[in-house]
């Protein structure tokens, strides 16, 4: 930190007053947050003391903001430290703010809950409906075109790609979203529509279309999606599911290839 | 409303000055989204006189208007009140922002309409041509990623969900973009292009890339879509249609397995 | 420009400050950007002091954002004016910034570089790393939900609509990100994934997932894409590909359906 | 005005704005000074919405609003045009901001008018408590420093230099402020204090302050203010008053000095 | 307070979220100070963290704010409720944001304390140096053109009408400014130069010039100062000089007329 | 500088981006003024365009900047170094911005220079013509309540307190504001009305009300104001007249005292 504050005094002041000038991530993330957040009828001041309020008494949110920062550096080759994630990535910042949307909502606060959905998918292009549960470790990928509906649950240690939709599939108002097991990975753009369930560790290819339920530990693609192989490992930890992502993408291509042609 | 604010202090002035303040709903609309759009070269109070001056002598967009939070409330589950829509929604927000837009094209203003479109593009991720023909008592969900070419034409009741493109195929400047009937529906992220027609009550999958007609009543699938089926209602009326959203899903994901297990 | 002050009152003032009181397309440029890119931590001056400095002494940005704009004009039937590409287009601008972070990113200024990669995704939908390589005469059309990470390259003359991503497949942090040749032609929502080629003159179709190289002058399409056709021509100029995609996707449609019906 | 944004483009779009786009002076006065008086606590559409509510259906600040800009025309010589005193004389907005929130005062909404009071003397420098009485044609020079008290009256066609002070003295909660007489004249920097009477015609030299009443066509200087002489016409029009306003200060010097050399 | 939002919907929310929404003063002072100072060097969320940090951890700045705002309350028949001075008095921000910048100037945190005294100056029109030192108990009223410089002292008690200069006399750096004892009342627009000792529970006239000492329970007025009588109570309360105020001026006058007239 | 925004990191990137990343005086102040006069209708972009275009081509002004910066660092004890000044002092940057606005109007742009006047006054509480003619190393000390009329003249070296008035007497259009010589000194609220010439050399006690010409080298005080003394200096330079200031004010009080007591 007072390393890059160094090299580019221009954003100096920001950088301290983001992190160096809090005592705690949870002050530095309301900070950076309610900056980010505001609008006319938002002011910053009073976003950051919202942001404040619901991170410095909920030890979810405590877990959490921790959990997802580790997920980002863990598994997004580009984020390279813990301050660039917090100063800059748009999927963080967007999946932090659900989070307390989501705090709020499950105090009651719903009017508020949905203004700050609302601004969310303005700025940031991700659009989670504060009722949605999510859980903790997850890695929300540059984040534009993110839709998650109100009956959506996600599991631990998921990774979700920019353009994937957690939605529902008609008018109904009861339980109509996607149930996503833990360490899942959906690729971009990635569709799955109604109340189906994404076995843990599944791996879901860019630009699929779900539309039923997919068991654990297998590989899925196309539109609609189809089951293309499974991942062998008895125990397949949060890492090795990553080193895999790019063999799972060369053999997702050669089966489907020759899967056709037949 | 009054419970809104009641509950939520935080908001009431926002609600208030937003909705109750005002005598109808076009003040109240162009008060919401002059300072949604407002920028350093946009001014607010600019805005809200520009879109009050289209909407209090355009009886188009008057009933548009209308027509257009009532299909928010009758198909979009998470939408619960009018108020909601009005004040939060930004489907709806792009959609009108649109409107004003088209009036003022067709007014011959067109740089201010271009404008409008940069920073409808801009705030809400929702990119529409200002000389785009759109119906009636459209339900616009989510929005993010939707792009709606210049002679693009869509009919009434029609519902889009987010990442849904209706763009042309090349260079050509003249009519080059979709026509799409009363009714239809096209889910999220489908892809239609060139001079085509997609028939009255028609339904499009999710993840759809379409590049030909599409028969009245049909459902269709895939990239490129192909006809999977058609709706069997004499008189398929728009409640029907959404009522049985689902099981066209469902039915979509048996027919396409089935189709290529052949 | 005038003719567009005289018309538009409420925009003259912006159209001359954009355009007419400046000496130079860098100058008019730095001032555009500025003022969208601006917030609260980063003051609009300060934005024009670094876009103008940056643009005034790289003569690799100069040509690129004349070449650019002339592809807009050339390849986009909407884009009727250079001053409205200046002024109004977001593919356009999102690019030229993405520029400006580029040349701060090669001067070894990393911590401004990503910082402006996170306020241009914010701000316009689309998230380039500073430390991808783009060419010049770039048409990126729309915007919304392009992602380009950081390994990728792009060559010159390549049209990219919206929703396109050149992305990573894992966690490795070497070189893993696709490469795309001159010429190419990358449609609406296409996800390419993996250090893989395209070559030169491709034409990969909406909505494709691209998971392995893909030769010169082919037309691709499908998820994953496979090779559907080819493009006759000996030296298939820039012009000629893009009077030539209408045919291509009529083309596609066809090969595709057939293909699969036997 | 067409001249005035011909020559100088950079405001030609805030003219236009303020001016040209609007039916009546009501409605271009409430564009004005919402844009002057708002931040981030008022909305400038709250500001426009609640200043051309009060101003479009009170005839009062109809008539005063005419009568005072006729007020600067005639006797700011610095004030060349009616347009120059609506779009930049910061006493001229200060006076009609206090109309505003005078007429709110009037209606029982004590909280809005004090709220105003308080963003005026910010922005303006100008402290008029709302419940001050203040009549038409009034010119308030510069503004700068203006303190006028809760019961403080102002007669009409009276002109207040900047600095001028009509205030209390003491803790009594009652009727403790001056009152001014028709066509006096307040120098620059007069502190007026207590229930007393300035009478009609009254000349009131620049830094006096003054204690106890002044009668009627009287001059009176000095701190405290003495009379030294008075004003012989027997029907004193207003224009007359200030062409005898140099007069006044000579005849005031010689005055002075005369009177302390004895 | 709750009728206050009761009353005027436009301002419950701003009521709300300064006052009802935090613990303590020191949060709400700072929350509302934060909004006021705001610009675009200076965040608003970086005041507030500021403001509170300071004003949290600091007895004396505690004990001041509530003291100064019991003054306004006594001493200001203007001034209705605790909350309209915390929300809306010129005076009393100005006032409480020096005491921040001069315990900013003792924990030798110059740069920033200069920073809020430009600041201040330009906002509320009140130019303190930080480094001056005022003791409890101060009504600031108005406070249009205060400037109180460097090495001037304020006691307890004093009230300072708009206009009051504490100023120094030349260009030495040491002690230069007044010295001014509790319970003091500088009338509005007085100016005191030079370092010299204003006594305790004088009273010094509006419009005052003065130049040399002043001796305790006395009255002084014109320019430059003299005494021009003497306050007779052994032990003159602090709200009993107040109720004297009027008869004060009353006799002042009548004083300096007949002292001339000899 | 480097020590200030180490001292103070929320300040640094202001430091930074307001004086290193300059290259030269000019550009620094139009960055700090054009942040500091920004508001919805002058973007700060354009503000900086026209304040660098102004002072990079205009001699005098480049003089003038340099002259007037001494003048604080010689004459206010309270300035401790240039990049204070060029930073915070209110007096400063409404001189400078007053320069700009006078070099505009010399350039015929009238209707600019009459906007800059009036965000001036607005914001630095400073309201000063632009056609008024004012000279070289100019001390403007807090400036608040200072105001200087169209055909005012000051020439160089001039100390000018806060709250001076350079006023007019009456109606006529013509010449009609006084003429100050070089070396002035104008005390804290010194009014001064009418075309009358201020000697060289002369000094105004503070609160004076001057309506007659003042000899060079002369004391004046009092209301209306008399000479009481003159400098015996051959030769007085600057620094010594300021020297000499305390003992002219400690003399003005006794002449005065002395003369009355007569």
């Amino acid at each position: 930190m007072d390393l890059m504050a160094e090299k580019e005094p221009i954003l100096s002041s920001f950088l301290y007053a983001s992190i160096l000038a809090h005592d705690c991530l949870e002050q530095a993330l309301a900070f950076v947050l309610a900056n980010r957040l505001q609008n006319p009828t938002l002011l910053a001041t009073q976003l950051m003391d919202i942001f404040s309020n619901v991170m410095m008494h909920d030890r979810d949110i405590q877990r959490s903001i921790r959990l997802d920062v580790q997920a980002f550096i863990d598994r997004d080759p580009a984020c390279l430290s813990y301050s660039s994630a917090l100063l800059y990535l748009k999927g963080y910042h967007s999946l932090q703010s659900y989070r307390v949307a989501h705090a709020l909502w499950k105090q009651g606060r719903n009017v508020l809950a949905l203004a700050l959905q609302s601004r969310i998918s303005e700025v940031f292009g991700v659009d989670i409906h504060p009722a949605a549960k999510i859980g903790d470790g997850i890695l929300l990928d540059h984040g534009t075109g993110v839709v998650i509906g109100e009956t959506a649950v996600v599991g631990n240690r998921v990774s979700l790609m920019h353009g994937v939709t957690l939605g529902g599939t008609g008018k109904e108002t009861g339980d109509r979203h996607p149930k996503v097991g833990d360490l899942a990975l959906l690729g971009a753009c990635v569709t799955i529509l109604g109340n189906i369930k994404i076995g843990e560790g599944a791996m879901i290819a860019a630009g699929s279309l779900v539309l039923k339920h997919v068991p654990p530990q297998s590989m899925v693609a196309g539109t609609p999606a189809q089951v293309i192989g499974s991942i062998d490992e008895q125990d397949p930890s949060l890492t090795m599911n990553h080193d895999a992502t790019k063999e799972f993408f060369k053999h997702l291509a050669v089966s489907f290839r020759d899967g056709r042609s037949k």
